[in-house]
């Protein structure tokens, strides 16, 4: 039920996905009354589709505190409730993104190892997307939790992106070891002397996210929260004012129409729609947040997303890896004790 | 003799800035043996110029700490050096950032009321320019800290924009009161509840900044650098994909030759040069940063930025704002005393 749109636009999110995958159910948490007559306009969906009714939704101005409080019985409680059950593979919620921060952290738990769940996301550069984390849920951040950060982002690249060994990079004003707060310098030295088998690359500045010079962009959610923004704005600014100048003069237009093709490559490689669907990385289960704000298109790469992480079994690899790193920890401390 | 085409670049600028300006003198500090060639090709620069000779240079990769130490006869120091003995009215460098920074606070020392200097710019928005800082100077910062910025930065504005009430934002995570560190959650309270003739707007995301939301964009000196480099970052992969896409087919290419007027109008707005020159603010005196990788256009730029700021007597305005948050201040200590 959560999102600008929803739940419509969440139906036919799930219709795109279902015409590309025969084999996804979907259990559907909300108001029957109004999911039945959409999901009679979706054929595929309505196939694929359990409705699980409830009648009570989180407002998307919710406080998280009071979400949980008073929320058990909203859709988007009950659909984390059916993870934590089992009964469901993954969670995918267009809803407030504090709400369900909280609730799955409080229902799901987080993995062994992890301190705080953190918020990953995709983005596109210059050599094709990379993944940066974390992109608002913890506004301080230690620098055990940004190696976690590291560790979970690695593993969530190699599933979303498809990269074998991604690169990692901590996001700093400096690439010089001296620069940069006590968390940023904690996590870089303890990334250099780990033997876990990441490619650290060090540490990177705010131009090598759109640069592509990482796969994986490791940052507190203060920061990373700012960067993914301002990169949203300035291309919107970039878009606005193409528009402007193209628009504003007769050659402009000319050129524009002649150019059109070229022009609609370029804006479909920025369409956020395409980069939709960042993860709750941390946690006992799959957990993806849509753009509230997305269309049918846009969700349904949301769900893409999840389907992905499931298939591919996300957080058994994270579960190793954590375990590794913990492992490695143990031997090193034993060694200089 | 700082920057990466220096002292050349320089010349070129200040040639620009003689040609515009019958009023303004320079004191060049440098290499005489290499100053003088060049200012025989440049006649308007010459006119105005006055070589201080010194064959010791700030080298762009030296530590900061290194440089106060062992550079008191380099030519930022002796520009430092100038400006406090009331000799020059401002100095303006494209060297090393650290060392300016290290130098320009100890020689010069901080205005009354401020801990510490914070780097202020001006960036292109949706609606014109907007000015923000701290840019990187300071890493971590106190509510205390981001106060004194607002102040600073808002007198700025009112000088660099030509804004009359210049709005205020302190970027944050979320535009909501309970959102963010409690940096930015203390100095909102206190900007709120502080009677100076400031516009505050609240909180502002990190696409509000290119949305040009504010006039005033406040931050800590690492969310700041990295927002300022993704933004730079992301224009550039924008640039890129346009380019790739337009010179990719015939029809982008006819298009792109056809719109070039446009093309090019929109790529002179973002022209790098035109915000071109950082301040060095709440220092005892006008000290202005250029880009290292600039040329004369853009060097000319940051010297303009310099004049102003001289001419309109930036320093008196901030000191007379500080001293009116502290009297201010002192009234509501002693009222709640």
């Amino acid at each position: 039920m959560g999102g600008d749109n929803a739940p419509e636009m969440i139906v036919e999110g799930l219709d795109i996905v279902c015409r590309q995958n025969s084999d996804v159910h979907f259990l559907l948490f909300g108001d029957q009354v109004r999911l039945t007559p959409i999901l009679e306009r979706y054929p595929a969906a309505r196939g694929a589709c359990e409705i699980r009714h409830t009648s009570e939704a989180v407002a998307g101005d919710a406080k998280p505190t009071a979400a949980l409080r008073s929320g058990k019985s909203t859709s988007m409680r009950l659909s984390i409730d059916s993870v934590a059950a089992g009964e469901a593979a993954a969670i995918v919620s267009a809803g407030n993104t504090g709400a369900l921060m909280a609730m799955a952290t409080i229902v799901l738990k987080t993995l062994p190892g992890i301190d705080r769940p953190a918020i990953a996301g995709s983005l596109p550069t210059q050599r094709g997307a990379s993944v940066m984390l974390d992109l608002g849920a913890n506004v301080e951040c230690d620098a055990e939790n940004l190696v976690q950060f590291a560790v979970m982002g690695e593993a969530f690249a190699r599933n979303e992106l498809g990269v074998a060994e991604p690169s990692v990079g901590i996001l700093n004003v400096g690439v010089e070891g001296l620069k940069g707060n006590e968390a940023v310098k904690g996590a870089s030295a303890i990334l250099q002397q780990s033997r876990l088998p990441i490619k650290f690359y060090g540490f990177v500045e705010g131009d090598d996210i759109c640069k592509g010079t990482v796969d994986v962009i490791v940052t507190d959610g203060f920061s990373g929260n700012i960067a993914l923004k301002t990169a949203e704005g300035t291309a919107r600014m970039f878009a606005h004012y193409l528009r402007h100048y193209l628009t504003g003069s007769l050659f402009g237009k000319i050129g524009a129409f002649i150019a059109r093709g070229a022009i609609s490559k370029f804006r479909s490689q920025f369409d956020p729609r395409r980069y939709n669907g960042a993860m709750l990385l941390g946690l006992n289960g799959i957990c993806v947040k849509s753009h509230g704000g997305t269309d049918g298109i846009g969700f349904a790469h949301a769900v893409d997303v999840a389907i992905n992480l499931v298939r591919r079994n996300l957080n058994e690899v994270i579960k190793q890896d954590l375990e590794r790193l913990m492992s490695e920890r143990r031997v090193l401390q034993s060694v200089s004790g």
